[in-house]
């Protein structure tokens, strides 16, 4: 018997990063589990405070609580979820390590080399040397996600039964498709076409749109 | 009891990257339970071979191995660490989940924003563009500093007790000093200066130091 959990996640973010923002990952654990949770929602607009940060130290979401147990990072949530119930990591040792090495592996070896390609073409567009820094760092990305594909093979999934690792690496993917950077990996692009396709996560994606206002709240 | 265990470490990398090579957290974390282990030396100036990274898919290091247990990425190796000892890792369910929060967070939250201008500064340098690009990238760091620094406070360690987090956290935090982005964060500087007190660390970082041959071996 699961004790009632809350989920934070934002009322409002722009278009373009409607179906990105991190509780998605923790929402897709819960939908692969049935783990039902409350989502309370915060004004993304405005600095959060002290009652906040005091759960979320970098005022981000996602952050988890359920009873006494309060966490935060989508890693640590997911890796929670994931010791409720094998079909998100399995008990076997060597299966469980497989997942969480690659669990680690898309939020510290494949994320930080998609993010700075991100931040460039979303935030820094404007710079002049823009371009020339995208494609400064594009390799390195490049290297990360050529590795990925080797690894993948012919996998279905990471760890080989499906589990949190695939959350992560997918939804990292997913930014790294919405930028077409996926073009030249048809392994990587099938994998994520694979996971997005579990209905889990159609409806994850779904409760995170569906959590969204139209528009930030008037102030 | 525990198994024979095997790290995989580079036999040599430039001086300036001594001291900052990942395998120096799952040293630290050894030393401070006093758990043995042999390393397996790479040669970090060719690409790793498929009997590699078939271990550690990115080519990386460290890896982990004991008996027919292996895994990769630094965090998973402190976190199955963490799990044989409570030095290492509370059992203590809040505890423990807080310590597990901040290592995702060292890895996800707070190296992601500093691994970028480490990147222009060492790799990048010559750029016509690269101080520019690191004044842009510094602000998101610093927010990320701030806010690690108002979260430790007057904590000694970042879940109480001392964690596989502070391990992760002062090893990012090393990194960001050697930059001198530090300067503007005591409470930042005292805590790493704690955690490299520890005669734990001192011993993981000889370990490490002792290990490098004085010139890459002659092909």
């Amino acid at each position: 018997m699961n004790l009632p959990a809350t989920l934070s996640a934002f009322e409002w973010v722009p278009d373009f990063a409607r179906g990105h923002v991190r509780d998605l990952r923790v929402r897709w654990a819960c939908e692969e589990i049935d783990r039902p949770y409350d989502a309370v929602l915060l004004d993304a607009t405005r600095p959060r405070g002290p009652d906040y940060t005091c759960w979320q130290p970098f005022g981000q979401v996602p952050a988890w609580r359920e009873g006494t147990l309060s966490m935060f990072e989508s890693g640590a949530i997911l890796l929670h979820l994931g010791e409720t119930d094998e079909r998100l990591l399995p008990s076997d040792p060597q299966t469980r390590w497989q997942a969480i090495s690659w669990l680690f592996a898309a939020l510290n070896s494949v994320e930080p080399y998609v993010g700075p390609l991100v931040d460039v073409r979303l935030f820094h567009a404007d710079r002049p040397w823009a371009e020339d820094a995208f494609a400064t760092f594009r390799p390195a990305a490049e290297q990360r996600l050529t590795q990925l594909s080797d690894a993948i093979g012919e996998r279905e999934w990471l760890a080989g039964p499906f589990s949190i690792a695939d959350i992560a690496m997918a939804t990292v993917l997913k930014d790294v498709s919405s930028m077409n950077l996926l073009d030249g990996f048809p392994t990587l692009d099938a994998y994520l076409q694979r996971a997005c396709a579990r209905p889990a996560y159609a409806r994850a994606l779904q409760a995170q749109l569906d959590d969204f206002r139209d528009q930030p709240k008037a102030t």
